[in-house]
């Protein structure tokens, strides 16, 4: 009879859930029946909270938000108008910084957040549609390298399975620091976008393999991947004086491991497991942020190896201070060698992120390093940029 | 530069991890890195939780612990000995109900809930071994019932992709109330006890379906899969007296949509997408609680649909009050029919939810209708009684 209990105390809890105004729309990341948090057609949102004994509430989103409690003792902010697209956040209850139940969680900063979709002027690219679906596979494997069964996601085209002679490109792309192997789908949507590309014959049908960048040898430290202590804040680093010149940067060190992992045990798993297309013709690397250094460090030092290499919000370099001889250690230091062997470069960024980009494409530019460069509009270091780096990007892909 | 100021700080905000006591071992559920929560060879776990301002802190967990501050200026508190398994739990925060950012989030209790792990003794049978392993999937798909996209996660046998000849038999595995299609796989395990049965040769290679029980029709009420609000206590319902009779109880009203929807669209979609073995004797259904209910809902209304149907935790009846004519909508009136009809009726629960189940399955045995009745030791309404409860179940499927 516990069952039946629960669901009546249900249907007479459910009904305490006070309405939001009419005009504000709960995010598409609530958890089912969640009416808060909400966003008017002006973009700015209301979020609601309950904590009835709190001294201090606030929405860790836009710079932060206080809360403030109402006649009916629940917490309530309403925000300035926020930037399109998807948003992770926090809510800070008397100094503990916690994910707001509202929501599905997401993993980002190297902890499972709440998250805001603020609808985008262009959401339509990646809005599921009646369209042909791909479908995403859970792919354990054991590494040899890190002694670990790992995860990785796998995106299959739609007609994967039907036609079972087809052997298929492959992009392996990379998620950003603090967040793991279901990145690109639970905030990229990235099937969806494919699903779209490939029903409006956009762009070829291809096999995406997204992994988890943690990959450390026994007795290695993990913890640059782990992200931060959900227990202590993060030690705030002083902002470089105006003015200074950024200190030249070669490959991160945390990235060996991840690349002989890749080559000892995901690429052999993927081309043994699925119908892969040979050689490097058919294989891509991309990545955002973190992933973009990673996808700059294995593919730079392994040019026989892919054909397509992109960075999204994170490449190898830095645009003002490019030396061919030393950037990204030497590797454009041959140009017409490079873009004989490299069909895509491909460097993106968000318009809010500032030039460094953009000038860091200008700079292989002028040294003779064919490159494509992408920026997402009024967007910062966040999703909606690289959802719409991948889109502009996914096309160009195995022409 | 901006990555590179975070991950410097990340290092040294890293360097402020306390490590636990020696014997106080990390549950296995913590996000990478994380020391807390963890658990003592007796049992007994200790938490630790960041809350500068709080004046109260408490673990939801075995009836409620007190946290308290120690001069690190962070809230510990250390449960009695738990029972071995899957705990979901919340912290409590000035009276805000808040996820603990030191796990991973499983959905349950209708929203994303944290979770502690206590090694069981038999762990083996669900722990991640060197057999062939299957894959998930997540299965895209739209329903004409409901008007809107759905998402089954289908797991298929380690071997399904190298014999595209062969077709399997297929399971729908339905979760428990508050939960969704990711329970039998997230917090189940679901995958890697049927990758290590068939390793063993002890279970069939078999398709499991594992889908949403919140199935509404566009305008339908939602809200009873949807969970208790998040900002609202379930109002508390009074304990039946003791001694009283449970009244007779007939199918829950909630079931209908997603029976009509599953015949209409989720098995078409399966046996269309999937090399399913056709007909009744190779498809099974099975649930946990509610989802139990679900699957003596539609199996006993659908006989000529299925052959084998299981309840863990949750079926149509109960012991003590069983009237052939009325229990269960009448459905095992005519036990020599039923017998014929159903190969396999599988009843559990775990020791500690009390001797209903048992009770029932005996009282079917009275007036003749054979089931199999499976108890897990010492467990209550939790995970380790259903991954018991599949593990004694699958390999009786498709004998």
């Amino acid at each position: 009879m516990k069952l039946q209990i629960i669901v009546m105390a249900l249907l007479v809890g459910g009904a305490a859930f006070a309405q939001p105004p009419a005009d504000c729309k709960p995010s598409a990341l609530n958890i089912p029946g969640a009416p808060y948090p909400c966003i008017f057609p002006d973009r700015t949102a209301m979020f609601r909270f309950s904590a009835p004994s709190a001294q201090k509430v606030q929405v860790k989103t836009a710079g932060g938000v206080e809360m403030s409690k109402k006649e009916d003792g629940l917490w309530y902010a309403t925000t300035p108008p926020l930037v399109e697209g998807f948003h992770y956040y926090m809510i800070s209850v008397d100094g503990a910084s916690v994910s707001d139940p509202s929501t599905r969680t997401y993993f980002g900063g190297g902890q499972w957040s709440s998250a805001i979709e603020v609808p985008a002027s262009d959401a339509e690219f990646y809005a599921r549609k009646a369209v042909p679906h791909g479908v995403v596979r859970e792919q354990d494997y054991f590494s040899t390298v890190t002694q670990q069964w790992r995860r990785a996601m796998i995106y299959t085209p739609p007609d994967y399975d039907a036609n079972s002679k087809i052997r298929y490109p492959v992009l392996y792309l990379m998620h950003g620091w603090g967040e793991n192997e279901i990145g690109w789908t639970a905030q990229g949507h990235v099937e969806l976008i494919m699903d779209n590309l490939i029903a409006a014959n956009k762009a070829k049908p291809m096999i995406i393999v997204m992994d988890n960048l943690n990959a450390a040898k026994p007795g290695e430290d993990a913890s640059i991947y782990n992200a931060r202590s959900v227990l202590t804040q993060a030690v705030p680093v002083p902002p470089p004086p105006p003015g200074a010149t950024p200190a030249p940067r070669g490959m991160p060190r945390m990235s060996t491991t991840f690349s002989e992992m890749m080559f000892a045990d995901l690429i052999p798993m993927v081309e043994k497991k699925y119908r892969v297309a040979p050689g490097r013709e058919n294989r891509a690397m991309a990545g955002l942020s973190m992933g973009g250094f990673q996808t700059f460090n294995t593919g730079l030092t392994h040019l026989d190896d892919f054909s397509y290499l992109a960075g999204f919000s994170g490449n190898c370099g830095s645009g003002g201070n490019f030396d061919p001889k030393t950037s990204c250690s030497g590797a454009f230091d041959k140009p017409a060698e490079f873009n004989k062997k490299i069909k895509l470069l491909y460097l993106s960024t968000g318009s809010v992120e500032g030039p460094r980009v953009k000038q860091f494409s200008e700079e292989l530019k002028k040294v003779g390093v064919e490159n494509v460069y992408y920026e997402s509009p009024g967007t910062a270091h966040e999703w909606l940029t690289w959802r719409r780096s991948f889109y502009d990007f996914a096309p160009r892909l195995f022409r």
